[in-house]
């Protein structure tokens, strides 16, 4: 079962996603980046790609795009807060760029 | 060229958009609607085929999802306000849904 993060997990699992660019909201149940792009295909290729795996995880990003940027938030609406499937999205996405 | 709308243009090709259930922002310079789907990838499905037009018009929507549902705003950045570019996207995402 997919469980809000612990201290110790939230640390160990958030910390690498932080310095790779992904913020906290001040309430510390969402995980939000901002991506920027050359152009809107490179833009709407990487949601496309993101949205396969969202769908294949069932765990789906609220995010908007205008033009070359792409803003995405992360949260696990049914737990209220962070969960292990908002880092593996994360750092999938992050993967997706490299 | 694009031109913003005259009044008379203006009433012409949104009066149909505002019944389909657009909205102009109260500034009046944005075309807004909120498209609801039966699952995340009809949303999706929906964002790729109105993404391939906006691009091959040069004419991107500013939009957001949150899993069945896309919110979209229309405007014309370079001319500060609605253009017939944003009428004749507005116009192309309604078709896709018939």
């Amino acid at each position: 079962m997919t469980e809000l993060f612990s201290k110790s997990a939230r640390d160990a699992l958030l910390g690498p996603l932080l310095d790779s660019g992904w913020e906290i909201d001040s309430d510390g149940d969402v995980l939000e980046k901002t991506f920027t792009f050359g152009d809107f295909t490179e833009a709407f290729a990487f949601m496309t790609r993101a949205a396969l795996w969202a769908e294949k995880w069932d765990h789906h990003p609220d995010w908007s795009n205008s033009y070359k940027t792409v803003n995405v938030r992360l949260t696990t609406h049914d737990m209220g807060g962070l969960t292990s499937l908002d880092a593996k999205l994360a750092r999938k996405m992050d993967q997706l760029l490299t």
